[in-house]
């Protein structure tokens, strides 16, 4: 993974030419591009690891396993959220921990964990270091020194349970790694968030996330059936369960925890057999209330595919600008929605994964009803082929836009059907308002990605011209303008990016003050020193 | 509700000779009837409710809503499990409360926890007081007094969000009267546990609830959406929200709390459209494993059922036995199984609801493809018509085991489907070995009753002579063997009954010591002194 931003250099994008034409002209930006310092030029705060520790925790994982060269310290300073790449690329090191430190087992896990508590120094846990509210980022919360604890060697699947399908994985198999395993018994986890390429189990489970197909396999927190967390105060083991009635669900208290309980070493999930047939496909809606209904109709009666997104009216102008080839088959498409009354409407992606072609069309034939009766017009295969190809290039996207000068955020919320309409609209209101009130007004688009019976996810991008030297002050106001109006409009404050660092000045808002009491109630009872991962989830 | 026993006298149920037969058959049991005393013969201490107390409660609730009288406290002495009605029926009246008030609000509510944290007394949340684990029985704690709510006054359907498909309910409401005002309105929450008929909603969350339609729509703690919870430290406002990811999700903590954190004074819950059609049926099996792996298939390929039953070849021999006419019918039915080759076999219940005959019958043959496969024979319309007519009418015939000296007793556990013919065998032996070594050998019957992916649910009933005098002796070493069998098997203490006090003891072998940890401090932090529901849930 490149430090300064997402994913490899092979799989890099850049924008083609009429991409950055309809940025100029919307966005203002001038098309000069600011590359990122280099490796060298990242300014790293002294380590502040004592000698002792540094010798205890090489005693317990190997001298390979502690690392506090510049490169690994750099690697783990900062998450993939645009801040923290707008501050590693300028070359801000200063949260990188003092030192990486990469246990081989939860045996080894539960003895550093031991070391820094008696060391007073904080423990961050990192997967794939994917994200995107600061989740990962070493804050030191009064302690002498952070220490990452980076789970990539614990990556196995330590047991499969074929006839409960069942699957138990350490926490640092990557998606890939996790889905491929399990291809090779012939099953899948489902399991395909935008971070998949990098991010891993224990992250999955430490931030209740959602995939692009949850809507048909579910979220991790209700694929999560057994987990266990080594935590300063010993192990908390819970074992797989179909279902209980034994008391409040503790499960639900590690699923989400963010790594400030202790470290999960490893976690029992639902798999299925793998898919044998699939099909994805393009449908128009005259508006985004219209497919909003059809969608809700659909999710209602049971018939929802496995992935169901729908774009607002921006973002399949901006998606349909950004992929026009100006080609025949192009233009054809547009005057063809044209025709039918759908030219400026909004395009729908549902997708349906199945054990045979006839079950897939069965599935899709019920989800077609709902969606034709509420206005939908079937496009066919080819947009559906062409989200699966682009699926995970966003972060790609992203590094290209940094290049170019554009402040480039997502956010996410859900909340019921019935105030669906009005947290879209005050959302993309606060955005637009906050930016222009900078002389930055931006692009503001929206999807719906994740279905359920009461209620949707509204996911948001925004794109705007960057404030040379105020980037981050550009971004606060734009964040907090929006989750205000999320918090207001009786949205959750994440829907599944987590809390992390940046929203956990709003989970008081979420769930009240008795609320973030009894989570640190049971966080003091974990973690008595408060050792781990400080700063985050809950408020300071 | 009658105090010694459970329903109203109307529909009391009275075994057929036959039956009786069969249990002087096969329990040894004599067929003399033993009464239980009268209401005015049941001991009960003198209230030691504080006058000054009393005088504050009433204030709040007023005059009438304070009751002290004797019936009163006899019907909040304890709740309907067999160790309840024992020493009930014996006239042991020493758990009553010192008060029963009767708030109207969650205002109120919140006004008399706060009344009885001042006054150091015992707070115990009552909804229909049907427990069958001592979850509703004032124990004192330490504490002066204890003083049961009664929240059968607060029992308004408070919102409908038609678009969402939620319902927000006042927590005293009992189920047919949540049903009534649902179906006024199309609509319906799909929640039959067995105590139906006088349980209420706030006691199906407080209590993480299963309906026998459980396997369709879910358990109560898929259902919530949305909770209040009013704590001796304030209240706990979870808004009703789709999903979330903002950290641990703390809706999971206040579900299945029984009363210890607080009282749920509201909870906003998931419904349907009530469903136009119906079928219900029955099917065959040659042996409880054949059906048990059919039922797998069926639920593991997404085409179960909403309720999913099947009886082990006892429970099926001793249904038939009691059912048994002795009509043509009844022995052409007989001849047909034996023809078949399924004689001695197993029985099982399969229903479906939906919005039209078509789709019910579409569902129905996904479902019997599996049910075929698997080696299921159809038994016809019939024994569902027959098992939907007497689906709440255990509990009343319990009353009339209990006249005839017999010890009556259910215990349910749930695994994944890999340990679940071994937990279905080792509990089943230790029932059988207890009460053999203490002279009484028992009848033991088992079915599954909850499908998942991952597992399924095992619902024990056992029945045996009483020991004369040593009634609770001899279920104290019933109960223990089973619920050892249940923790040594890899199943849960309780998959809906809770755990009350009868299984507090063993909550540390299913969640760990850090576990039990995390909830006492949870709890610390909600009621600091400590006065919600003592001795129920945490291990003492």
């Amino acid at each position: 993974m490149r430090w300064w931003g997402w994913g490899v250099d092979e799989r890099a994008v850049r924008l083609p030419a009429h991409a950055l034409d309809l940025l100029r002209t919307e966005l203002g930006i001038s098309g000069e591009r600011r590359p990122h310092v280099t490796l060298e030029d990242v300014s790293l705060p002294e380590p502040a690891l004592p000698e002792r520790l540094r010798v205890r925790l090489a005693r317990v994982v190997g001298e390979e396993n502690v690392r506090q060269d510049r490169r690994a310290r750099v690697e783990h300073a900062v998450g993939k959220s645009y801040t923290d790449l707008v501050r590693i690329r300028s070359g801000d090191g200063s949260s990188a921990p003092d030192a990486v430190v990469l246990p081989g087992s939860a045996r080894e896990v539960e003895e550093v964990l031991a070391a820094l508590d008696e060391h007073e120094a904080a423990a961050v846990p990192f997967g794939g270091g994917t994200s995107v509210v600061g989740g990962v980022e070493p804050l030191r919360g009064g302690f002498r020194a952070a220490v990452t604890l980076d789970l990539s060697r614990m990556r196995r699947l330590a047991a499969v349970d074929r006839s409960s399908l069942t699957a138990t994985f350490e926490p640092g198999a990557t998606g890939p790694r996790a889905e491929a395993l399990l291809a090779s018994r012939g099953l899948t986890l489902g399991h395909f968030p935008q971070s998949f390429e990098h991010a891993t189990i224990g992250g999955f489970v430490a931030t209740r996330s959602a995939g692009q197909a949850s809507t048909g396999y579910g979220r991790i927190d209700e694929l999560v059936r057994g987990v266990r967390l080594v935590a300063p105060a010993g192990e908390l083991a819970l074992r797989a369960l179909p279902a209980s009635a034994a008391g409040p669900a503790l499960r639900e208290l590690v699923v989400g925890s963010e790594g400030t309980l202790g470290v999960i070493v490893e976690a029992t999930l639902a798999v299925r057999p793998l898919p044998r047939a699939r099909r994805y496909e393009g449908w128009s809606f005259r508006s985004f209330e219209e497919g909003r209904e059809a969608f809700r109709a659909m999710e209602q009666a049971g018939c929802a595919p496995d992935v169901a997104r729908l774009s607002d009216e921006e973002e399949t102008r901006v998606n349909l600008a950004l992929a026009s080839s100006g080609s025949l088959a192009d233009r054809a498409g547009r005057a063809y929605l044209r025709l039918r009354g759908h030219e400026g409407g909004c395009i729908a992606i549902v997708g349906f994964e199945g054990p045979s072609d006839d079950e897939v069309a069965r599935r899709r034939a019920r989800a077609a009803t709902h969606l034709r009766r509420g206005g939908g017009l079937p496009l066919g295969a080819s947009p559906g082929r062409s989200w699966l190809r682009s699926r995970y290039s966003a972060p790609y996207l992203r590094d290209e836009l940094l290049d170019l000068g554009v402040l480039v955020e997502t956010l996410e919320t859900a909340t019921t059907w019935s105030r669906l309409d009005e947290l879209y609209r005050a959302v993309g209101r606060a955005l637009r308002d906050a930016l222009a009130a900078r002389g930055t007004p931006p692009l503001v688009t929206c999807h719906i990605s994740h279905l359920y019976p009461s209620g949707a996810s509204l996911y948001f991008t925004f794109l705007a011209r960057q404030e040379r030297g105020s980037e981050l002050e550009q971004w606060r106001a734009a964040k907090a303008a929006a989750t205000e109006a999320i918090v207001a409009g009786g949205g959750t404050i994440t829907h599944h990016h987590a809390v992390g660092r940046d929203h956990a000045p709003w989970l008081t808002r979420e769930i009240g003050e008795l609320g973030v009491e009894a989570l640190r109630a049971a966080k003091e009872r974990l973690d008595p020193r408060g050792i781990m991962n400080p700063g985050k989830l809950l408020p300071g």
